[in-house]
């Protein structure tokens, strides 16, 4: 089993600085809900977000969008063997059904989150396939209790994705960690919770593209791609 | 040098047969645009398509945009060792520059396509980034000549992507054909134009999942990622 964890998320509902602004309003207006319940988005507020603390990390739902794709559509996950976690800069976490099927529409993915930030859970009745709830990223492992974390950076210890994954491959309940932001580092924070940081590459590589890639490495370790193949059953 | 081959890709703008269809009527009269310049998009077109010649397999552009977004991203790419077609439903082809750089959002991303579909290429003027025109996939086959041709289905002999990848190993200019469509098989005629068909997994796995392995067990082939943490320069 893989905890896939993505921190300090750039998802996160227009923060209360904003709500007055011009352009916010007229976005809201068009949107039809009042700001409190919309996503903050750099492609229709880029000029709003200026004078936001960290704003180059933050307002782009879409790295949450394909990296969960990229997550719940991986053959590991069809195992069960995957458990996602959306960790967001505004300090909520998302806990991601295995069996949660995200709309591949990206206006339609926005309309699921801010259901999902203005009622805590998505659909509001039945079997959840999203919760959310105010929480930081210590508090959130220290809820999962991962036996060993790995957090992916530049700024960390060079080895291939390969080495770095091979070093789960005794741990019962390893847990990743992968900026799910588009610029800039892990706060100094988030870095003190991993064990590990492995830098995989000497360029700052998408979220989705490690997400995927690392997920791909650990089916690889677990030989679940020869499993799969000879359509034994594993669960 | 590996040259990636998304085929049949579910890209192209709404056919003729639907122009006059009250729901396109309407899309067209809110996007300010005649039908003949906007991209078929099951998202907004659902009711429309239902008497399309094989729907299933036509009206998501959003495959093609994660694809190439999980494509241009790659150390691979970023090593200028890619080269990425994409080929349509409607028997165009796309050549996209390695240093095009796509929108993240998905309505920018249409909008591009759109003017794409208009105009042939993009930027109207300056260093090309994408270029279309008219060409079935024999005939990009016939002009672009790689030695070996691989394609990925469901329907092929079982590999597990690592042994298929490893296949192309004394290939100088090999090229792989993923499938740019959400459900359904390769036309016969393009399982024609492969030396070889691979299935690396039971089960249909999503575009953008093959070609981001894909590209990455290519770059494992190639020791790609510990020449890059060498910072050995390739080029």
């Amino acid at each position: 089993m893989l905890i896939l964890i993505l921190a300090e998320s750039a998802l996160e509902t227009i923060p209360k600085s904003l709500w007055k602004h011009p352009a916010i309003q007229h976005y809201s207006k068009k949107r039809g809900k009042p700001p409190e319940f919309l996503l903050l988005d750099r492609s229709y507020h880029h000029s709003a977000m200026k004078k936001l603390p960290e704003n180059e990390k933050r307002g782009r739902p879409d790295i949450v969008h394909f990296a969960l794709l990229e997550a719940l559509g991986s053959p590991l996950n069809k195992e069960r063997l995957l458990q996602v976690y959306v960790h967001t800069f505004s300090d909520h976490v998302i806990k991601v059904n295995t069996e949660a099927r995200l709309p591949r529409n990206y206006s339609r993915f926005v309309g699921l989150m801010e259901q999902l930030f203005e009622f805590g859970k998505v659909p509001p009745e039945g079997q959840l396939l999203l919760e959310l709830k105010h929480q930081s990223l210590p508090q959130l492992l220290h809820e999962i209790k991962p036996d060993y974390v790995m957090a992916f950076s530049t700024e960390g210890v060079s080895h291939t994705l390969e080495e770095a994954v091979s070093k789960l491959s005794d741990k019962p309940k390893p847990a990743v960690i992968v900026g799910g932001f588009p610029h800039g580092h892990f706060s100094k924070a988030t870095i003190k919770l991993a064990n590990e940081v492995a830098r995989i590459d000497p360029e700052t590589l998408e979220t989705w593209t490690v997400a995927s890639r690392l997920i791909y490495e650990y089916e690889r370790l677990i030989s679940l791609p020869q499993k799969r193949l000879k359509q034994q059953c594993l669960r």
